[in-house]
């Protein structure tokens, strides 16, 4: 048996990377120019079958990155001319938080404790931008999707924009309710790392332009609207990372062979049976303690001074999870559970981690 | 016979490239943490592997990007207080001059016609930045050394900027005499794109080190010294191509083991025969008249009305070339000679293009 990655991202790769990594080197897939015809074929395919996996509204424009921490950067750029909010919980919301600031940008926060999530009753209508993390990374904590909805209602004139890094395609997002939603592909579509993808609707297009307008968009080779010019012709500024493009379009394809209601269901299903066994362990526990808050992608166990046993003790059945993040690295493992995991190996995981002592 | 891809970039990939991806992926190289001990082993050997094939002096720091082009802003931002300078001679030193300008710095500009060389007699002494293209990838012009060299002596405060996109590792550079060399994977080095291989010495850091101190610099997560300090702890501020640099550091040395000095010497040899054949051609004729100015790995072919015609002749017999580059699209093919090119493709490619008529 190969060595199965339950780590929270990178990951293992979705089962059939592997076949469609080999038919592209196999058919020259790497050596075609990012300006041919071929190309434009393979972006035009991703963006399509994305639209359908994920029933995506018309008023949507798929873009290329080559990470999710720089469209934090290309977002501060071309969405923020006042003011940002930033709900933070836990590291990658703050992430986001600190770079606006750093940027030189007026950012503003709203903190919880990890593990919880922050009071969404806003009263000041005046951001520009509003981000949430919808599934922090670091904690396991999901934001559940009324809090995200009810963001336009208080704040009607904001973009609100979703982190779904450890989420999408799994998060089962009314796009309409929010304006720009990103995500990396060495999460839950199972990709090897290197690529960042970018929704961005109508409303968070106009913004930049306005911004371009008013001369405080930065004129770079790489910001939002130079992405989405090349992307309606369904190029790239700079040559991108075509492997990566083209293992996108043909596994998001399978996930819509597979179905996402699926992929969907058996996510809920594995996450339960994980939670389950953690809220009668002897040992361990979940961390996140609210129900209605815990993350179905990044499961994130309490294992204090364990830790380091229980990762050990997974490896050597070939199941690798990861540690904790930043000041919990010690004291916490976290287990991704993504579309490439499958019930039999997550039953398998389960049934291990019960026998732990 | 699989399809040679003798395209100006993404060309073929390195011979053993295919070897080291089917490695890579059947030991879950692609699912490893970028916070691992083993992802630092994988950049810490490909920073050594390229020290030894370039013999690079030890005051240059590697880091990596997603590609050249966005090289050229983070230069830009990090090494340009008061005004750069660019030698431009093709459309990719131009974009390099277009982003300085772009965004905001006092740019200037020395340019010759595509296919010659701009003149290096600078009588300025005030630039903080001059930019050269060593090998221009749209014209096949390659800039001599000793003018390269010269600019030290002219501009003795200024950072060489050294853009080596097309030519990297095949140009025998002295590094002593330049400051700062960037290049692309999918060319000389033959692998899949979405990486930027960019090279630091000190004096350029010393500069973005005092830009940051006079508050110039942008604060972002990926400017030049972020990246430096990242990777000297073999790391990156992002999660970087993993599934790239492990490539990178395994084809590098593969290229040490093969000696660049026999890489540069077949380098010689093929585009010697290609230019030797198409002095003599009925048809065809080089682009680029000055013999001292023929770049060896970026061949550039006026074929005028048969460009099409020779593009489907060679294509017939496997053989991809690139068609020309902006204005000379239709006009001209280009043919990229780099280090996975054998001796034995390149002889049966100039035999077939003798054969055109």
């Amino acid at each position: 048996m190969r060595r199965v990655y339950f780590t929270p991202g990178p990951s293992a790769l979705y089962y059939t990377a592997d076949h469609h990594i080999k038919y592209a080197i196999k058919h020259g897939i790497t050596s075609i120019s990012h300006r041919s015809k071929t190309f434009q074929d393979i972006f035009k395919e991703a963006e399509s079958n994305l639209k359908i996996l994920l029933a995506l509204p018309d008023n949507y424009q798929l873009v290329f990155t080559n990470s999710a921490t720089e469209i934090w950067e290309k977002m501060t750029d071309a969405f923020i001319s006042n003011q940002s909010l930033h709900m933070v919980n836990g590291a990658f919301s703050k992430k986001f938080y600190t770079v606006a600031k750093n940027l030189g940008k007026k950012a503003n926060i709203i903190e919880s404790p990890w593990g919880e999530l922050p009071d969404f009753n806003i009263d000041n209508k005046s951001y520009d931008l509003i981000g949430v993390t919808h599934n922090e990374t670091s904690t396991g904590v999901k934001t559940p999707l009324k809090s995200i909805y009810s963001l336009r209602k208080s704040n009607p004139e904001a973009l609100i924009a979703i982190d779904a890094v450890s989420s999408l395609p799994v998060l089962n997002l009314d796009y309409t309710k929010v304006d720009t939603v990103y995500a990396s592909v060495q999460k839950a579509f199972g990709l090897p790392a290197g690529l960042g993808v970018w929704l961005v609707n109508d409303r968070a297009e106009e913004k930049a332009l306005k911004m371009k307008e008013d001369g405080l968009l930065r004129d770079t080779f790489h910001n939002v609207l130079s992405l989405i010019d090349q992307a309606r012709k369904y190029q790239t500024p700079s040559t991108p990372n075509i492997l990566g493009i083209y293992l996108f379009s043909q596994v998001v394809k399978d996930m819509i062979d597979r179905g996402l209601k699926q992929i969907r269901n058996d996510s809920v299903y594995k996450s339960a049976i994980m939670y389950n066994m953690l809220d009668q362990h002897d040992i361990l526990q979940p961390f996140v303690n609210d129900k209605s808050l815990r993350s179905e992608t990044i499961i994130v166990v309490d294992s204090g001074s364990r830790t380091k046993d229980l990762i050990n003790f997974l490896s050597d059945y070939k199941m690798e999870v990861g540690n904790g993040y930043g000041k919990m690295k010690d004291k916490q493992v976290r287990i991704a559970n993504f579309p490439t995991h499958s019930k039999e190996q997550f039953e398998l995981l389960v049934d291990l981690i019960d026998k732990f002592e």
